[in-house]
């Protein structure tokens, strides 16, 4: 397998989008990171494109052929992928996989949603879609019902309280602050997150991510061709995905995904580095409880301790291990098919150091990306080019 | 890369499976072809789903995810793909591509629709999701409408009529009646063609391809590990994937798919044959008048005398080139992320000698699965092992 880097990368802002097709702003996005890399898009061998619900919501598919379409590419294989939240992740596993297996030396990764025009019971049927609607999403439980109960597992095993949760929304609606990407960025105190809407015990709407537009993508190229670029490249060291269960009953553990600690466990083993070597992450907080549970899967924090961390500062930007500086789901958004191509757009903006919040010597950074009820799971690892 | 076979095969009947959920649909054809192969299924690496509407008609995603469950997999990456019509083409590409790189020995491709529960416009509604909608959805046109734009074009060019196109139907028709999983296999006569109810002009009923339901899977093996097969395997020599426009203002010819032409002169390049080499074909016929550009596209019969040689028999099972010996859509059916494995199965069962509607002397098969307005397709060679 070759070696593969991240070269262009682009992004719309996340948030509302109510006049923009969803794939003109897929082609918005990777046209700013095609054009970023300075090689001619007919170098472009392969498309991915990560999306959950445009049937239901837009009523268009064949988005990966439409984007490809829009962007004046050739007759080459365009593939939409899904795997409800991670698919942005699984598209980019994928984009990386045809460069490391030699079928191209250029890939195309994008991602991009569409949700904020449907009503609220449209969104929710929806993003229930990710459910195994044959056993849990018949017994009425969504998703803040799968981590409300998280949470009540987390606070009952380990104490975790209200106010050590709003130490993850306050981090995070604050980093968001300073990306000009984010939906949602926000000062809140603890008396804004306590008195706004109880959305699902003990789960209230500042713990939840907001419904987003949006469209990232990223450019791969094979590692032998980084002299060409016009752009710094970074480095891909592990790309993985996996599968975990898709009915809640299916888990041992509510306070644990197994896809995610299988994945975390694969890719250190494919990067060749430990936890201890990360700089920064980016993960999936869908939910301030999932960045705990996250944390503490992916080995980043030790069980029990990823609230006590947040409370204590050591996860904020100038932390020991900052998570979510770009704000993650909460604060910049969750366009649920750009979000795991968002975190990697966001991931190479702080290993060039030029993020807008960015994390002091910022070396190595993982991405980490989850799909309904912990059913598909990515974790990518990426280095600074010239460590 | 490594040479790959197909090893296990599995299929439900193509028809109506009211009672049945897509996912057991699914799982049902997979631990059919899983048995097949005689190995652990612990040794599966990947799985890849196609599927194209089960968001909108059935309200239920990450069905990769969810089969890779009912199959009792492990942690492994389960990814759905979704390119239209091509969908299980496209999961099958994916799964090859898996043991072909080296990612691992064993991979599942499956593919997967339940529409026949639907309505018709929500029928309707669902399948326009392959059409570009901001320039062609929104005129009202239906793919009845493409395709029957494509025989007045076919009809012009090159004096292609009713009877003519009636070959066709009656062909593939009577070939469904000697497949056991063929929906709507018949006997029809020209009368009972010509007096079916215009849908389209000049598309009648008979010239469409049925709403369905259905799952198809086939196992594919590294061609190292056939020893230890329990079943005879077919040897890939091809599997490529293309992009066309997605909009029918992007076409220069409608009676040609340009994504047909590239993937078929790239998958001859690959297998290193010809046309003339090919033994047999299971051709994208979701509306009669498709098999005949196909045909044509793919370079298996002159320009402009597809009608001719299917009114002279040349494409029924024992003519020059057989052609949808399975019954084709027309026949066997259409359960959109399936047909493409479908037509992998049916090749397989030729190549191995025991097809219910045996191609003699057949040695190398292609299939071809065409997505929306060829937006996306692909065409697989297989060829007989011990050739």
């Amino acid at each position: 397998m070759r070696k593969v880097v991240v070269a262009g990368i682009g992004s719309t802002p996340f948030g509302r989008h109510p006049d923009t097709p969803i794939e003109t702003l897929a082609v918005s996005a990777a046209d700013a990171a095609i054009k970023e890399i300075g090689l001619p898009r007919s170098e472009i061998g392969a498309v991915y494109l990560g999306n959950f619900v445009s049937g239901p919501l837009v009523g268009q598919e064949v988005l990966a052929g439409l984007v490809g379409d829009g962007l004046g590419l050739g007759q080459i294989p365009c593939t939409k992928v899904e795997g409800a939240c991670a698919s942005g992740g699984i598209a980019f596993r994928h984009a990386c996989l045809a460069i490391a297996s030699g079928l191209c030396d250029v890939a195309l990764a994008v991602g991009v949603e569409k949700m904020s025009h449907a009503d609220t019971p449209s969104v929710t049927a929806a993003l229930n879609c990710a459910m195994d609607n044959r056993s849990d999403g018949v017994s009425g439980l969504t998703f803040p019902g799968l981590f409300g109960l998280a949470w009540q597992l987390h606070a009952k095993r380990y104490g975790t309280g209200r106010s050590d949760v709003s130490a993850v929304v306050k981090k995070n609606k604050r980093n968001g602050l300073r990306n000009p990407l984010a939906q949602m960025g926000a000062a809140l105190d603890d008396d804004e997150i306590n008195q706004s809407p109880l959305i699902c015990d003990p789960l209230r709407l500042f713990d939840c991510c907001p419904v987003s537009d949006g469209a990232a993508a990223v450019v791969l190229v094979a590692a032998d061709r980084v002299a060409d670029l016009a752009c710094p490249p970074v480095e891909v060291l592990a790309s993985v995905q996996t599968r975990g269960s898709a009915r809640i009953a299916g888990h041992p553990d509510l306070c644990s995904f197994e896809a995610t600690v299988s994945a975390a466990q694969q890719a250190y083993a494919q990067a060749g580095i430990t936890p201890k070597d990360v700089s920064f992450v980016e993960l999936h907080d869908c939910f301030s409880i999932a960045e705990i549970v996250d944390s503490e899967d992916l080995g980043i924090i030790p069980r029990g301790e990823g609230a006590i961390w947040a409370r204590d500062g050591r996860t904020a930007v100038d932390g020991d291990i900052p998570i979510n500086a770009s704000g993650g789901l909460l604060a910049k958004g969750h366009p649920v098919g750009a979000t795991g191509i968002g975190q990697i757009y966001e991931t190479v903006l702080q290993l060039r150091g030029t993020h807008p919040n960015q994390v002091a010597n910022a070396e190595i950074g993982l991405t980490h990306n989850l799909g309904g009820t912990g059913v598909a799971c990515t974790v990518n690892i990426l280095r600074r080019f010239d460590v």
